[in-house]
């Protein structure tokens, strides 16, 4: 186990009738609040009602900002940092899933800084300072309503990059299981999908020096979890158990908690698939089922005994065979992504192959930003042609 | 799943060479540090002159307040608290186990109350303030480390009683493998059969409405992972990656993330067992593996599902029958406490079994306090009797 700091001071409120809570949470706060949310299906679901009638009663103002999309973009976003001046917000609050929270941290960090709040995505600038975010989670997957990450892609040259940073963590998030039971299939299985493999780029990454059992045993767990939990979804959208572990391992599979003592997890994997969702708009979920299998094959000479692990415990692949047992778990995992109705081929996606050449420019640049010196344009347009 | 809340904000800082970081995350919080240790094994490990030259080059100064012995007694913590106001300390800074740490968290709400100490324990009052306090752990299996609680025993009436205050949770807590190189063979296993038994009175809960998935295989994955890495360390002492897992994985064990989402857990095994280190000073560790047993077999009836889960997950038990799965579950558990050298009679621990109405009449009091209105005395003794 390599060394690590952990430290997750978000506070989760989990469970049916719980978003009544925002309120009082919230103006611990501050007593004006930017309500960051999406294209309006809150107003659907009855969670936009819930969460004005709880801000009321505590006395909050409220000032809204709507119209985040899915692969959220930096011009939105700095609307907002705009709207958040102009209204002097003390608070910002999320309603939605990854892009909205991601949406509503850019925000407060961007209206502390006094320069481009770009700079922070490419690293030239750190984040000093951010308003407080506090988050009520419609879609369970990126697991950043416990952490300290934001993606945002910026339209021009179609860059998805992110900033990190304790300053834009939550301070709370209200995760209600039953908010879940109006997300239709296809974002159901996307965020399994984003889940498993937020994980999985640790778990195939926990070698040095020696695999720790401990991340193993935790990931295989949450992971069998979501498995069992997205089978049950997919057939009975609104059975609670399911959509309350899918929801809660969602969060704990991104939260730190898996990776802490891998070292440095790299990500090549979501790297890759940022320029999918830059460049066609694919929802990360399904960019993702795309690409995991490539990449895996592409890196079996050096990850076999990983990948067979993976095979083993969380697929029941039986053989000593390391090499063998590893394409079995690639197999497996593919057929389980088309199972649950995500796609595995670029093709499936509707994404021609001839695009593969633009698609690893795109992404060598959010690789040098990384610093993935593994993955040189070749390297990426070989693991793109494994996923054609 | 059931309703929760999770916030756990104690900066964990683990590793090799890390103990030299204490004086720069003490110096955050005061100048004046009340440092709380035990027996002087710290003086002999080396962890003592490293956390003093941390504090010097901090320019912290520092009161030292030494002594505390495991099933810290409230006396000594009433020593320390006078010791903290008479000094003006603000910050307490526990360097030890479980003892320590709970001592010093006594200490740091006892010095912010304006009254007896004690009526904190017996819930007559609330925890309103405390001094922060830090850690550095060198016996890895209370997780105090990462949790609000703190146990301590009255000599008068052999009370070991518990607090519970997000107030006292330690702020940062340094965790150090090769600090515990030098862990003696019995309290390497005592340390064990702690951090399992924290985690299977939850496990155990698991039930209702339904067991969650994502807990069990957060708990047998831990599981797996103590047993494993015990097992290598009662034979190789100083194996770092096994002592580092057993750190991590008990801190795991018992900071709120295996129980959450399982409801009010009751913690009767550990409830019964306080009375065995109340009267007999056992180690806590040791009492846990006498107990633990017994109170499986009094339970078969109504937990069978659960003992036989555990049996398949952990122990590889074969069999349909619940009920048998369950029985040489308990048994393999039993054999394995055995092979670790931990105790699994009150006879093996020499304690009489003419006794047992005596602890049974001590273990009573606590569950009057705590709530356990399924423990009446009499069930107790019923307990106690199959612990013999």
């Amino acid at each position: 186990m390599q060394n690590f700091i952990f430290e997750n001071p978000t506070k989760i409120i989990f469970g049916q009738g719980q978003i009544k809570r925002i309120g009082q949470e919230a103006a611990r706060f501050g007593k004006k609040v930017l309500l960051v949310y999406g294209q309006g299906s809150i107003k659907k679901n009855g969670v936009y009602d819930q969460v004005m009638t709880s801000l009321a009663e505590s006395n909050l103002s409220v000032v809204e900002f709507l119209g985040v999309r899915s692969n959220p973009v930096l011009s939105h976003a700095v609307e907002g940092i705009k709207a958040a001046k102009r209204e002097g917000v003390e608070v910002i609050l999320a309603v939605g899933g990854g892009s909205v929270i991601d949406t509503a941290k850019t925000i407060a960090a961007g209206v502390m800084a006094d320069h481009d709040v770009w700079d922070l995505f490419t690293y030239k600038k750190t984040i000093q300072a951010a308003l407080p975010v506090l988050t009520v989670v419609t879609i369970s997957a990126s697991a950043s309503e416990m952490n300290a990450a934001a993606v945002i892609t910026r339209e021009e040259g179609h860059q998805k990059f992110s900033i990190r940073s304790p300053h834009i963590q939550p301070k709370v998030s209200i995760l209600d299981p039953t908010v879940l039971f109006t997300l239709d299939r296809a974002y159901s299985a996307y965020s399994a999908v984003d889940a498993v493999t937020h994980m999985l780029e640790g778990y195939f990454n926990n070698t040095e020096p020696n695999p720790s059992p401990l991340q193993d045993g935790l990931v295989e767990g949450l992971m069998k979890t979501i498995m069992g939990a997205t089978e049950t979804i997919l057939q009975h959208p609104e059975d609670y158990d399911a959509r309350a572990n899918m929801m809660w391992a969602a969060t704990l599979a991104f939260n730190g908690l898996t990776t802490a003592g891998m070292g440095q997890v790299a990500l090549p994997v979501h790297m890759i698939e940022h320029s999918l969702s830059a460049l066609y708009d694919v929802a990360h979920g399904a960019g993702l089922s795309i690409i995991l299998p490539g990449w895996m094959k592409s890196q079996l000479p050096s990850k076999a005994g990983r990948f067979a692990k993976l095979a083993r415990e969380v697929f029941g692949v039986a053989g000593e065979n390391d090499e063998e047992a590893a394409l079995a778990g690639i197999d497996r995992l593919k057929r389980w992504f088309s199972l649950i109705g995500s796609p595995i081929s670029l093709r499936e996606a509707g994404i021609p192959g001839q695009d593969i050449e633009k698609i690893a420019e795109n992404a060598f640049v959010l690789a040098q930003v990384w610093g993935l010196k593994a993955y040189p344009k070749e390297t990426i347009t070989e693991i793109l042609e494994l996923c054609n």
